[in-house]
C-alpha cells in the first residue's frame, strides 16, 4: 500500500529526529511549535534555500545535498556565535525515494548537531529541494554582527578557502573520487568555534558562504571600513599555491564560496584568537574589501556567486 | 544594467517591507536575525512551503500566489492564537520578473498584516515557488493545540468551508471572474479571531487547510475523541446545498481544503463563542471525525489533499 503524507512524514523525518531541546513546550505535530528562551537570552534565526541544479549537482547524492543544505543553513548560527537549538524543515521532493533520501539527510545532520527538527512540510513537485529555517539562543546582546568592525581592527579567519570549490569541480569533471570532493560533500558549521568566538569578545564576524572576496566585502561596506586582506595569510594558501599556482590559487580562494569557515574582525588586543584562527588582515579606513599579494592588489575575475547575474 | 541579486532583494523585499517589530534586535541583512521574548510569552513557529503547479495554477498571478502563501503560513499562528510578529521569506524564481512578483505578494501580505520581513533567500531556479516561515508570540501555556479536546466538548467552526475549492475550479475551469475565485486568491488568515479565541480560554483548535474532515480528524485522533459533526449546522451550508445540491455541496464542504477557517472544540460551559463561531459538533468517546447528514453518516469520496499519495 502506498504512504501517506503523513505516514511518510513520521517515517523520514519525525521518527528519525532524535533531540528535543528542553526548552520546546510543543513540537512538531501541531499547527505550529513553541518554546521558550531561558532569561537573558535572544532568539537567532535563519532561513536557507537549496535547489537541485543550483546548490548541488543533478547526480550528487539527495541524502549528502540535504545534509548539506541544513549544516549550511546551522552556519548561520555559528556566524551569529549562538547555539543551535531548532530547525524547520521544507522539502519539495520529486518523489517518494527522493523524500526519503532528503529525510535521511536532514535528520543526520540534525542529529550530528544536536538539534531538534521542530516542524516542516512536504511537498510533491518535479525539483528537488529544500527549505532550512534554524533557530538558536545567545546571551543578550553578544551576537556577532557584520557591521561592527572598526578601523584598526585585525582580521582573522577560521577554517579553510576555495576547497569546496575545487570538489565542485573535480565532481562535475567526474572525479568522484577527487581529494577535494569530501570538502564540497561535507559541510562543517562552525558552531562551537563560533560560540567560542563570541566568548571571547569578538562582535563582528560572518560564515564565508558565497567566496571570501565578497562576504568580506559585505563586513566592509556594512561596517564602513576597508578590510585589507594578505593572500599568503590564508592557512590553505601555501599547499593550495603549490598545487595550482598562484594566479589560480588566489582566484579560488577568494571567489569559491561554500567553504563555510568564519572570517571575523577583533580589536588587537583580544586575547585567544590565535588558538582558533589565523590573522589574515586588518580593517583600514575607506568602504570594501581589497586582498593583497607580495605589496601588489589582486584582480579577481569573479567574485563570487549571484544570483540572478546576467 | 542588470540588477544583482543583493539589489534584488532590497528592491523586491527590503525596501518595501514596512513593520519592524518592537521586539527585534537585528533584522534583515545580517547572517540571521535576533528578537527577544517579552517577558511571560513563549514563542510560536510555523513553516510553509508552496509551488507553482501544486499550490496555484500555472496561469494564476504569481504576486497573488506569493500573498497567499503567507497568508497560509500566518493562518497556522492564527490556529494557536498567536499574535504574528516575524516573517522569514525564501523566493525560488524562474526569472527576475517572477521574484518582483512575489516580491510583491509578499510584502503586501506581510504590511496588511504589521509582520515584519525578518530575513530570508532567493534563489534561480526553473520552477517557482515560496517558502515562509512565520514566528509569533502568546502568554505562556496558553497555546491552542490539536490534542486538547475532551469528550463532552462543543465543536465550533469560524469560518467558511468549500469555497476556495470551488473557486480554484472555476479557475480551472477558465471562469476566471466566477463568483468563487475571490475564496481562492484571498487567503484571510484569522489572526484576530484566534487571539480571542484564546483570551476566551479555548485551548483546542486547528487551521483548515486540507479540508474539514482530514483536519478534525487530526483533532480527533490526537485528542484522543470523536469528533461528530452535523453537516447542516455549517455557517455556509444552506448557501452551498442550495446552489451544488445536498451531496456535491457535503463533498466540497467536508473535503475542500485551503478555506483556513479555524475549527474549534471547548468545554459546554465556554462564554462569548457564539459572536465568533458557529456550534457544529460534538466530542464523544472513540477517536477520529463522522459527520452526519440528516441523521446519517455521511460517505466522503476523498477526504483531503495528500501529497505524495498514489
Amino acid at each position: 500500500m502506498p504512504a501517506s503524507e503523513f505516514s511518510l512524514i513520521e517515517q523520514c523525518f519525525v521518527s528519525k529526529a532524535r533531540y528535543q531541546h528542553k526548552h520546546t513546550m510543543i513540537t512538531n505535530g501541531d499547527d505550529a511549535s513553541v518554546h521558550n528562551l531561558p532569561s537573558n537570552h535572544e532568539l537567532v534565526v535563519s532561513t536557507d534555500t537549496a535547489v537541485q541544479g543550483v546548490h548541488w549537482p543533478h547526480d550528487f547524492p539527495l541524502e549528502k545535498a540535504a545534509d548539506r543544505a541544513v549544516c549550511a543553513a546551522l552556519s548561520d548560527l555559528a556566524a551569529m556565535g549562538a547555539e543551535a537549538c531548532w530547525a524547520w524543515v521544507s522539502v519539495v521532493a520529486e518523489s517518494t525515494e527522493a523524500l526519503q533520501s532528503m529525510g535521511q539527510g536532514v535528520t543526520d545532520a540534525l542529529n550530528r548537531y544536536e538539534v531538534e527538527l521542530s516542524g516542516g512540510d512536504t511537498v510533491h513537485a518535479p525539483l528537488n529541494s529544500l527549505n532550512i529555517t534554524v533557530a538558536g539562543i545567545l546571551e543578550k546582546g553578544t551576537a556577532m554582527q557584520r557591521n561592527k568592525a572598526n578601523i584598526g581592527d585585525k582580521v582573522w579567519f577560521l577554517g579553510q578557502a576555495g576547497l569546496s570549490a575545487l570538489g565542485l569541480q573535480q565532481w562535475l569533471n567526474g572525479q568522484k573520487g577527487g581529494e577535494f570532493i569530501s570538502h564540497f560533500s561535507d559541510v562543517i558549521p562552525k558552531i562551537q568555534q563560533g560560540r567560542a568566538l563570541r566568548v571571547l569578545g569578538v562582535r563582528c564576524c560572518i560564515d564565508v558562504s558565497d567566496g571570501i572576496f565578497q562576504d568580506a566585502n559585505h563586513i566592509g561596506k556594512d561596517s564602513n571600513i576597508l578590510m585589507e586582506l594578505d593572500v599568503e595569510k590564508f592557512p590553505n594558501w601555501q599547499s593550495l599555491s603549490q598545487e595550482l599556482g598562484a594566479k589560480k590559487a588566489m582566484q579560488v580562494m577568494l571567489s569559491g564560496g561554500e567553504d563555510y569557515g568564519l572570517l571575523f574582525t577583533a580589536p588587537a588586543h583580544t586575547k585567544g584568537l590565535n588558538e582558533l584562527a589565523t590573522w589574515v588582515g586588518v580593517c583600514l579606513q575607506g568602504s570594501g574589501v581589497k586582498a593583497q599579494y607580495k605589496g601588489e592588489d589582486v584582480q579577481l575575475v569573479k567574485s563570487g556567486y549571484d544570483h540572478f547575474a546576467v
